[in-house]
């Protein structure tokens, strides 16, 4: 059925191009809440195209918001809908995490075409949220929908999981998965795909079976409740600004390359074994365009390509972010802030322990701050997120990597990635089952920047290879 | 005379503020281009009322900003006015300066009322540049009207510098003043008066003898050309944004109250004398208040009340303003920026060489990267402007004094200020006369600020004040 699928998936281009138009045309902004309206339209355009398609579909109500004026916002449904297989129960079932809210985007920050306006420009569908993810989520429908075409049955039970605020931290989500996962619509998956993450290169696919993890921290120094001028204050009082600086100072000392704090640097991430090292041998990575894609930077971190990759997905790494407080537009204002907050997150990998990584950062900034003697007030908050990690021997990987190769005519590279999508340590964590990443966009797609695309040949093919797919596992699973 | 005119304040009284009112409506912004025009409409403004009041006035043309696209945009004008005592040539000439653009003022920032509608609430008059500078550049004006009405001669010849790019560091200024000065408008000047400070206090006037200087400093280091997320280039790169701020934590590792570089701290002060301390002993200051004033900080750096105006006025200080680059909003943003730049300045003290401070400041950044041993670009661009001290113990401070004495029946204090008018440094290098700062508003007027004011009193009585020391200033003079 494979030509079949491919010549259904040409004849349909068209029509599957204009639904995500119509997708993308929705302002389903989660963290912007004068688009909350459009994050529960873009829930029932998806509730109709699932009922449509002969699955079953519940807009599950996860809480609201809560703003300091006492109004209330509903949060986004949180989507839980099911296409059963032919013979329910003996069939394996596949759980589709995606997401169908996006970043904000306005045509000011440097679109070259309306970010809610899908725009077709040489072969790329350009429009917020085309490829983050509202392209992947409508890749698995048509994938579904190709089953009816063509009169197959399902070769197994899809069920989807795609929440609303995604971009807001997943807020509630984590009480549904626990609520669901205990006899719950969860309670009988077998395998979890998320699509929500890109290639790493933009020609070759790949399955990700590794993420790093995320501590962030605020450390906040308050003197008083206003901005001053120094002309008037300078040298009258401890100015928070200074006092930050010389946390962050203390927090970053150890310089490019690893951290000097305890539980956070290289000594704390499992070793290398041989069977790691084997995985980075045949990947395609150009170190060379990931330097000028970085805007150029004169040097990358790492002797070679490998060492390169390693940094970035299996290495803990510190960043500071900036400070909120004082004046950070173009030229200069004699200005001392009130207050400062120094924000900074640390990457974690696994081994690592999130609350390990907090307690021990909190103890610098402590230690360094007692030092400063200053009459201020320090206030550390922190959160983390751990790092995760999937066996890609296994056979849902074995599934990807078939479908992946019968579309794309290539193996695909076994990889990890250097961000965080909590989302998946969270579903392998709760439901016990192999979770693996199946991005279909590429890594020029720009997620979460201005000019968003999906090429126009990747959400094609991506139909496809999630047809595909199904068949894979359901064979994998027998 | 002094009672004949503050019969005749009073009944003019609400001319002055109605002309005030036309003032303030005026959206003079010298940093924002899109209101150029209306600061050469308050410049014909101010032309138009000196000619009424028989005085001749030049608008002089200094100059004009390029922008980057090519375009240019004239200088506001500096007006050049005079008005001639009775009998010209045997009678002292006091320049007054002052300027007539605005800081930028939106009522989004905070104000109560519009900024550019001049408001009356409980006795004061609300508006952008009711204080600064506006009201007491108007305050000279009628000060010569009410010879004018009362039929006196004019016992001194005032000149008027008036500028509109104060606001923007003076473009310009620098030139015009060294050509006028050498044998120009302004070679044959006594006596300079500048009306562009504040009270120390609400209820206490007083006159200004010596202000810090300003050396600027700006610390950028760039790695590429773009944003990048830190899950992607995390650990990968030498972040530009930990450079920054270990280059700032270099050079205020010293901690509060005093500078640990070289040429900058308090050591490269002049050492206090007997007389200068003795200036300090009738000064009314609260240091309680001030510390309120500033937002309720913890302590205020200074064992006393003295101490504390010590380090306010005449001790060097550094402050941090914030970074560029980054992400400097609520909440939270896993950005690395490709460049970052530190923006920091020193208040200098007389004493203290701005190309030195420069110097030293430079070799502490560049020590501090060399040790980073960051792959990264760092530029430093700093300037500097000098301390200015006056003696006010001279014939124009005690003219001063009389008339504050004779209008609100107190001593004025002699004071300093913590933060830079450079004009005034200038003004007295160039011209090689004395110089004084008259305040005319009170410490909280908020120039600058959201709800920039000045008080009805303040605005009726410096009217008086100036009146009382045209006539001062002549008889010291003689
Ligand atoms: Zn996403
Ligand atoms: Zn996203
Ligand atoms: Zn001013
Ligand atoms: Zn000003």
């Amino acid at each position: 059925m494979f030509n079949e699928a491919r010549k259904l998936i040409n004849t349909n281009a068209h029509i599957y191009i204009e639904r995500l138009a119509e997708a993308v045309a929705i302002r389903s902004v989660s963290t912007d809440l004068s688009c909350r309206d459009d994050c529960f339209a873009m829930a029932d355009l998806l509730h109709r195209w699932i009922e449509e398609l002969g699955g079953s579909s519940d807009k599950v109500l996860v809480g609201f918001q809560e703003l300091d004026d006492g109004s209330r916002y509903d949060l986004p449904p949180v989507i839980l809908a099911e296409f059963s297989a032919g013979k329910p129960r003996q069939k394996p079932t596949v759980l589709v995490y995606g997401h169908y809210d996006v970043q904000p985007a306005a045509e000011a920050d440097g679109w070259s075409t309306d970010p809610f306006t899908l725009s077709e420009v040489d072969g790329k569908l350009y429009g917020r949220g085309s490829t983050d993810d509202k392209g992947p989520i409508l890749a698995w429908l048509w994938a579904i929908e190709i089953h009816r075409e063509l009169e197959l049955e399902l070769p197994v039970n899809v069920k989807f999981c795609l929440e609303g605020m995604e971009e807001s931290n997943s807020e509630c989500l984590d009480d549904l998965l626990e609520r669901e996962s205990k006899g719950g619509f969860l309670s009988n998956v077998d395998y979890v795909v998320i699509t929500d993450n890109y290639w790493v290169t933009t020609d070759k696919p790949c399955l990700t079976y590794g993420l790093r993890g995320l501590a962030t921290f605020h450390c906040e120094v308050k003197a008083g409740t206003q901005t001053l001028h120094s002309g008037v204050y300078g040298g009258c009082i401890a100015e928070p600004m200074t006092d930050v600086i010389q946390l962050l100072a203390a927090v970053s000392e150890y310089g490019h390359g690893d951290i000097g704090i305890e539980n956070c640097g290289r000594k704390s991430a499992t070793p290398i074994t041989e069977a790691e090292t084997e995985l980075y041998k045949g990947i395609t990575f150009d170190a060379e365009a990931f330097r000028h894609e970085a805007g150029d930077v004169p040097a990358l971190l790492g002797e070679n390509e490998k060492e390169v990759l390693m940094n970035r997905w299996r290495y803990p790494s510190l960043s500071i972010h900036g400070i909120e407080g004082g004046y950070s537009g173009e030229g200069f204002k004699t200005v001392i802030p009130g207050a400062a907050t120094g924000k900074f997150s640390i990457r974690l990998v696994p081994g690592q322990d999130g609350k390990a990584v907090e307690e021990s950062v909190k103890a610098v900034l402590e230690k360094r701050f007692a030092e400063l003697k200053s009459a201020n007030k320090m206030t550390v908050t922190s959160t983390s997120s751990k790092a995760w990690l999937a066996d890609p021997r296994c056979p849902l990987y074995q599934s990807g990597a078939a479908a992946l190769l019968k579309v794309y005519g290539v193996k695909p590279d076994l990889t990890r990635e250097g961000g965080s999508i909590p989302v998946a340590g969270l579903l392998q964590e709760k439901l016990g089952v192999e979770t693996m990443l199946l991005p279909l966009g590429q890594s020029d797609d720009g997620a979460h920047s201005e000019n968003e695309k999906m090429s126009k040949r990747n959400y094609l093919q991506g139909v496809q290879v999630l047809f595909t797919f199904l068949g894979e596992i359901a064979r994998a699973h027998e």
